[in-house]
């Protein structure tokens, strides 16, 4: 890549050219907020997406595998509810995921194989199929090159904001553009959980690399976030690349498909944990000085999960042993008399000694709402990772332990 | 085993012959409380100790297990104290536990080698050892038969009470005694989060056996707890057996001494549960159907710290599909259709199907203080486990946010 630029546009996923969404409501909602989002590509298109690691996995997750797997990673469109998670629904919720595709084919004119399914809500309740028939019919209606805010309002569960972006790339290989929304773990209502993102490009890319580019970018961007360490049934990000733009990616341009896929995404995944439950800081954990990255992320993960950690930055309290205590634990190689621990531009271990003596200016840097905490692990070598996390709130308590009513 | 009686007896430490114990104030505690325990036998004896898997290890962590291993697994006494973790505190660190080991040799009239330490409190500061050397005197000099609750409040930071045990055991190879003490992850000081458990039986067993009874024994209680998923600098188990019984419990014994140890550490491990920061539940966890009682493990560990499942048992909220969904996610096998969710007696998930109308009685459940939840996996399998864990309550966040000033 000699020349690269990545600017931030608007638009969100219908940005790329060849898209159209829409976001409706039909009323599994009982506020009436818009609960089902319709993307459509304008013909069949490559299409890939990574699924939730839980083995409690929701009927659409089990459709949209099962259907980018019969069209080999072509798709035509994604249909989403909100509201409800059709998980933990038996044969029922099976037959309802299957149907929302089917329904959305067939006001498209496509296979039912080339729709992608995705839910998200109320774990444990079945979908009302006669309100879900009708959104799909009036987000058909409703689909335009500029329904992307509808359809990123139509997912959320109880995010406290909308999250979209868009970006235009220039490189040696042409001018293309990067779309994408997301949900977070909403949680307000309690057994609302999922973190879902949908992509767009108008690049040309087959499949295979598609799925490869969007592994990588997942990888450093949803991957890397962590709200209250749970997983869902129900997490997925689907991709679609039309290709109208003309600009051809091949395998020898995944690095670069890879890096403006995690530009749209970055935002999006961050976004997430700003809208974390009783979030009031976010936080990017860095770990360096790790035997590897894997090391690193094991390291980093450990830390951006551990309540001790995310309450004392909640609190305001540059409480480095505790960040040493866990990168201690956390499985990775550390090594206590080389390692050193940085809150923000703050310095308060390092090569086994304490400064407290500057405890004051990590507290006053604590005051701010977007920390940077980086432990160094002390083993010499070259292993580095990022995540992103959020505080730790009595507000998250009472959210999750108000009782489900 | 033909006979095997187990009775619950008083005395903690000192219930089984050969032991005295004393606790003391020094002054490393600001407000005057107890913060220097001695434990010795009547001679050097058998001994064995577990210590914290975290690579951040406190000096007197270090220090004893090398003491431990010089000795070849033989001891006289454990000199302990809290307030002050001397954990990150470099050279000094090491010289300050050695010097506290090398002061009890010398009361005593042993080898240093013969004296483990342990400290617990502020991770980061020294130790005074002009403080030290005259709690480790006076401590010397209040050694007494019957001194062990006055060591079991020497070690406290701020468990809300002290935890002690004691067994008497009469089986086929004889009757013999162990007794226990232990201090929790109090924290409500932030940087205080050691577990430290201290166990004495009078039967006469070599180290050999005695060190693989003890971590059997630690496998089923210190280490099947949970307060938030955290791991100290200086967490360890130490134990003495002064043989003061004449019962001598060899190889073929061991299931009996693992059995008899258990119990007597059971009740400390569950107390250190009850007296988790913001704790007003204590939860047992129970995983049944796993493809393997590791696997079984996995998912109860995972379940005993998640923080959905936490604050949902707080609210009394019957929230089964957290329970899946974690159980789902935690790398054990899982087969969602044949899975089950039994909170208390009522099951309210059952071969993939929600029992829903089953919701209030299992809230009325949860409105006690003792929880029990049951997850089967759905693999067919033998495999289980059972953890203990407490519920995550908005003042668990008050009290590890607090500026720690």
């Amino acid at each position: 890549m000699k020349t690269l630029d990545v600017q931030p546009i608007a638009g969100g996923i219908t940005a790329p050219g060849g898209f159209r969404a829409a976001g409706v409501s039909c009323g599994i909602k009982a506020s009436g907020e818009p609960d089902v989002a319709l993307i459509a590509s304008d013909d069949t298109v490559s299409a890939a997406a990574v699924f939730t690691t839980n083995l409690a996995q929701a009927a659409p997750v089990l459709v949209s595998r099962d259907h980018l797997e019969r069209s080999g990673g072509r798709a035509r469109a994604i249909v989403v509810n909100s509201g409800c998670a059709n998980a933990c629904t038996g044969a029922d919720g099976m037959a309802h995921a299957t149907e929302m595709a089917m329904l959305t084919a067939s006001a498209l004119g496509c296979d039912p194989a080339a729709v992608l399914v995705a839910s998200t809500g109320v774990i444990g309740v079945k979908l009302d199929m006669q309100k879900v028939e009708r959104g799909i019919h009036d987000a058909f209606g409703a689909l335009s090159s500029s329904g992307a805010a509808d359809a990123a309002r139509a997912i959320m569960t109880t995010d406290p904001f909308p999250k979209e972006s868009a970006v235009e790339i220039s490189s040696d290989a042409g001018t293309f553009r990067v779309g994408g929304m997301a949900k977070g773990s909403g949680m307000i209502e309690p057994m609302m959980a999922t973190m879902l993102g949908f992509v767009t490009t108008d690049a040309v890319v087959d499949p295979f690399v598609l799925q490869r580019a969007l592994r990588a970018a997942v990888e450093g961007t949803f991957n890397s976030i962590t709200v209250d360490g749970e997983c869902s049934t129900n997490d997925c990000v689907f991709l679609l690349a039309s290709g109208a733009s003309g600009v051809r990616l091949g395998e020898r341009e995944l690095p670069l498909l890879a890096h403006a896929l995690s530009a749209a995404c970055e935002p999006l995944a961050v976004g997430i944990v700003r809208g974390g439950e009783g979030a009031t800081k976010v936080v990017t954990v860095r770990v360096v000085g790790a035997r590897s990255d894997q090391d690193a992320r094991r390291a980093a993960r450990a830390i951006a999960n551990s309540p001790l950690v995310k309450t004392a930055i909640h609190g305001g309290d540059p409480n480095w042993g505790r960040l040493v205590a866990v990168a201690g634990r956390s499985g990775a190689a550390f090594t206590l008399d080389n390692a050193a621990v940085r809150i923000g531009p703050v310095e308060l271990f390092s090569d086994g000694s304490p400064h407290d003596e500057r405890s004051d200016d990590a507290a006053r840097y604590l005051a701010g709402s977007e920390i940077e905490v980086e432990v160094d692990l002390g083993t010499g070598g070259a292993g580095r990772a990022r995540m992103w996390t959020c505080d730790l709130s009595a507000e998250y308590v009472r959210i999750n332990a108000e009782y489900r009513t």
